[in-house]
């Protein structure tokens, strides 16, 4: 994130931009200093900004801590709180990087995936959501997962909006052969197809063929329509196979307002790597890739974020590479050494 | 499922094996002859029977059946009155497929992994499960995961058991960061662990991350215990991994009865492929090596098993392939020419 905040000051001191900041703590950071995963106080702050940017949260430190205290219960509060609803993780390829996927590289050479996911619904905030005691050593965990029509309505027209200005297709992603979220998630998607979108195409995919077909041939994917959790386990999956893991984005959005405004959120996809927590050695593409998509999405900054996009990719061909995506013949720089090759290519 | 009745003639006819048979109708065969996905009947015998063999079941043209009669409603009610709890599905590349892998080779050769999977709980089969209507067009569709203590155990100890005949680790995959099933899951598995297996290693992952490492290099896996659904979509991206979908076969076994002996049913992973059904071209490799399974686990003959399972790997030494899996230079037979190429192998 501090390299982000060079990226701030770069574009303030130069007139790109005009973005006032201001920081808090959530997760186990938050923790240590509130007792709590996220504060009121932070809270409020973060409903009251035209953007939040957020680091990744988590760490063996708080595997002991109460449930509703851990990190990630921060991070959730905030999804919910603010209504981000609409999770966009591009599960694009560097080009520079095709060669570090697993995938062979004419697999993922190019590709350029939008996984759409619903980000307040599902099995993550659905009651009862309880472990009861049922005496003789024996206990019953229970998670709920629930969807109504508007849920599914609003992100499958984020969806096929998207489409529209990619490759017009949507493969919308759930387990109707088993599920009741399923059965509905399919249904709802079909009638806002039919209803507004007759001019995208539209697949619908089994989540565990979904799973499936992201190794087989992943470049058969545009947009993918899913559910939180399988949104949560196909981004991820999608993510590693290009290659990119470290540098991918992703921006959480709400709904517009009367204004045209809406709330949002920008974290990268990967976790908090607490191994190097400090060390000046982690990735900082994926966050400050982010920003960039903060600059397109919450500041109609567009021609800014390609530009910055642009450095990315120009840092990678000239060799630029941190640890995690090191390969033979380039050249190895911690994270304020990739901040400044990105800002001297700015 | 012809091919498996050639083999288990020709088991018959020399001396190998003494079993009999009796086939019915399961899925959409079913619906169309009974108007049920399974009838009473066919349940009853495969109460009796020592294992069920099934085909895949499912195809567009039940589509719209009502949801209770669809295919899969079949194979569910066999898993769950048959109380086949255990579902492993091994993920192996045959040597002579890794080219046909989107991984890289060196990623996939040899690889050897077994998914355990948790198949008569969670998410599949938790109440409620319904569709609500709320007026004003608005529709409320819930599923319920469940998940109780003794559920946990058994499958923990089926994976520990398997593990301490192959590489001795286990993975236990589950998102206790946010189900609390995944909580329950991650307690009960750590608690076996200790009181029971505590020889073997054990390690704890979250479900995205499993899907994640599964790419990176899925050769630091043995065994996999999962959840119903997770190890639904998780066993079919490690199956296409390894190249040989349409070449991989599970078992899904019932607790032991005081005589040592369990239910089992055997299905290849693969689906029921309707586009081609009836056309002879169909790869019956992933339903012969099921047949394998069969023998080992539910009659002991794992010499036999063995046998048949070296027979498949020759005949793909020899460069007989089925359209599935062609390659240049191989040999394209169809469905009968691969059962006829096994039996001759045998
Ligand atoms: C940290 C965790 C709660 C989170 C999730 O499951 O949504 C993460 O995996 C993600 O994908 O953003
Ligand atoms: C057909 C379907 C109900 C089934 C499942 O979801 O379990 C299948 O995908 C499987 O993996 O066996």
């Amino acid at each position: 994130m501090a390299q982000v905040e060079r990226l701030v000051q770069w574009a303030n001191e130069t007139g790109e931009a005009e973005i006032a900041t201001a920081s808090d703590l959530v997760g186990g950071a938050a923790y240590d200093e509130h007792g709590e995963a996220v504060s009121d106080a932070t809270m409020e702050k973060a409903i009251k900004a035209d953007a939040v940017m957020l680091g990744a949260v988590g760490g063996p430190k708080w595997d002991g801590v109460p449930y509703d205290k851990r990190p990630e219960a921060g991070l959730l509060r905030l999804r919910k709180d603010l209504e981000l609803f609409a999770n966009l993780r591009p599960a694009i390829c560097y080009p520079a990087l095709a060669d570090a996927s697993s995938l062979k590289r004419e697999l993922v050479d190019g590709l350029d995936i939008m996984i759409v996911r619903e980000l307040t619904g599902g099995v993550y905030f659905g009651e009862p959501k309880e472990i009861t005691d049922l005496g003789n050593g024996q206990k019953r965990a229970v998670d709920t997962q629930v969807y109504e029509t508007y849920e599914i309505e609003r992100i499958a027209r984020v969806a096929f909006e998207l489409a529209k200005k990619r490759g017009n297709l949507v493969h919308s992603a759930e387990k109707r052969n088993v599920m009741k979220t399923g059965v509905l998630w399919h249904e709802v998607v079909t009638q806002i197809h039919k209803d507004e979108f007759s001019d995208v195409q539209l697949q619908h995919i089994l989540a565990d063929n979904c799973a499936m077909q992201l190794i087989r041939y992943p470049k058969q994917f545009d947009v993918i329509v899913t559910d939180n959790l399988f949104g949560d386990v196909l981004s991820d999956e999608a993510s590693m196979a290009t290659g990119s893991l470290g540098m991918l984005p992703s921006a959480s959005l709400g709904a517009e307002d009367e204004n045209g405004r809406r709330k949002a959120l920008y974290e990268p996809v990967h976790g908090s790597a607490p191994d190097i927590a400090g060390r000046d050695i982690a990735n900082p593409i994926a966050t400050i890739a982010s920003f960039a998509m903060c600059l397109r999405y919450s500041f109609d900054l567009g021609g800014l974020a390609d530009r910055i996009e642009g450095a990315i990719a120009k840092v990678l061909d000239q060799g630029y590479r941190t640890a995690d995506i090191m390969q033979d013949g380039k050249h190895e720089v911690g994270t304020t050494q990739m901040g400044d090759a990105i800002l001297a290519a700015l």
